[in-house]
């Protein structure tokens, strides 16, 4: 059995809970939360605490609050020889050093509170300072899903940057999709099985190998005409800089 | 039984072909191709032929060629009263007026020769110079999918814009997502996981209600880690781009 306390009530912390109280080998002690209202969620009254300087003994403490608020919350709590880690893809493990086992739990997806999710397929990406404690999380991870990678911190950093790019802007480039449709009163779900081949792709090639479209085929022409149509001047400079790139990317083997 | 003859013989003629087949109510009399060689995929002797000037009898006469080739197609192919189609999304209908009766086959997908397709799920958007032959070509699309559209030449013009942004332009954010892993020895596959629930989240979200991350929340501490981390002078300019597109989108409601 595990002993694992949760410090955060946000979205990560949220989906954790549910995760490791579903698991017969983990037993959250505790959840530690400034928001007594949001607290109410996670259970009984003796389960949780507003209190970061009184925690209860745990195996591991994770730290499932946002990126600026970690090394204030690693000053500040008082945890008996435990391993502490947290959940950020951006932050640096070494923001924890002030406790002697420290490390990452970095599960990569995008969270929402509303949407239920099966950990099982989330990839989870560990770090820690010494060998047993990365077995420690490994043990914990493999309790909740079947993908787990071991990454460092400045790995853990570019990772964070290129889920920006497949995660952040690609659902921008969909709204800007939705955007024209609306402008043209197309119901934007004509869209989405587009959408899913163009995700699904990339399991069976490598999304250089699955490239098609005007950019790539330097079909200027066509270029020309999806200029002239775009009003918006931002979706405008979009559209070209993402056609330049793809240009070069592919103009190179010429 | 609708009788239909495909002139083309690439991705969409190919994919047109192998579904068609497939249906009791649709009869493939003729497939129509320059090049001999690939003319052989396509079944015996008879059922094939070079000559767009010499076409056998059908219902419908499908161009499944290159946006360029749609005109000259038209000018030279001599059908007796048979309803003239092409198939793309970025040319009008008007391309072959020259024909009595012409109209629009649109299937919104991206196609690879490689990549089997179920037609069940694509849209189809269909046009017609006619009330009769747009039924006629509802009849023909609803043998192979369930979901059908009636989209005018400007609307899918249009369409085919959004398509660009949320196929081409995303499957080149990932490309950009998988040179960032490289570089650091980390497998893409790792980001597949959210590739998948970024691209299923539109189906219950919006994407404007599903975005997240740095540039939505005005993180400009994250945003400036990201561009001193990216060297490629592309790759940092679309970081830029989109972030402020995204900043202006959420930015507009503070």
């Amino acid at each position: 059995m595990i002993k694992v306390s949760i410090l955060g009530t946000g979205n990560i912390a949220t989906h954790l809970f549910k995760t490791f109280s579903k698991s017969d080998e983990i037993e959250v002690v505790q959840v530690v939360g400034r928001n007594k209202k949001a607290l109410l969620a996670f259970g009984p009254e003796e389960k949780t605490t507003s209190d970061f300087s009184n925690l209860k003994s745990s195996d591991i403490y994770i730290i499932a609050l946002s990126d600026d608020a970690i090394q204030s919350i690693s000053e500040e709590v008082k945890i008996n020889n435990g391993l502490l880690v947290h959940t950020s893809g951006s932050t640096s493990m070494s923001q924890l050093s002030k406790h002697g086992r420290h490390g990452v739990f970095y599960p990569l997806q995008s969270f929402s509170k509303s949407k239920a999710i099966d950990f099982n397929n989330i990839p989870i990406c560990l770090e820690a300072n010494t060998k047993e404690d990365l077995n420690l999380l490994k043990k914990l991870a493999s309790l909740i899903s079947k993908n787990i990678y071991e990454i460092d911190s400045k790995q853990r950093k570019s990772l964070h940057l290129a889920a920006v790019f497949v995660n952040n802007f690609t659902n921008h480039l969909y709204h800007i999709g939705s955007e024209i449709c609306k402008e043209n009163t197309i119901p934007f779900e004509i869209l989405s099985p587009l959408i899913q081949e163009t995700a699904k792709k990339i399991e069976s090639l490598t999304p250089y190998e699955a490239q098609t479209g005007p950019g790539k085929r330097g079909d200027f022409n066509t270029i020309s005409n999806h200029l002239e149509q775009l009003k918006n001047p931002e979706y405008k400079a979009i559209y070209e800089q993402l056609s330049n790139s793809i240009q070069l990317t592919y103009g190179k083997e010429l």
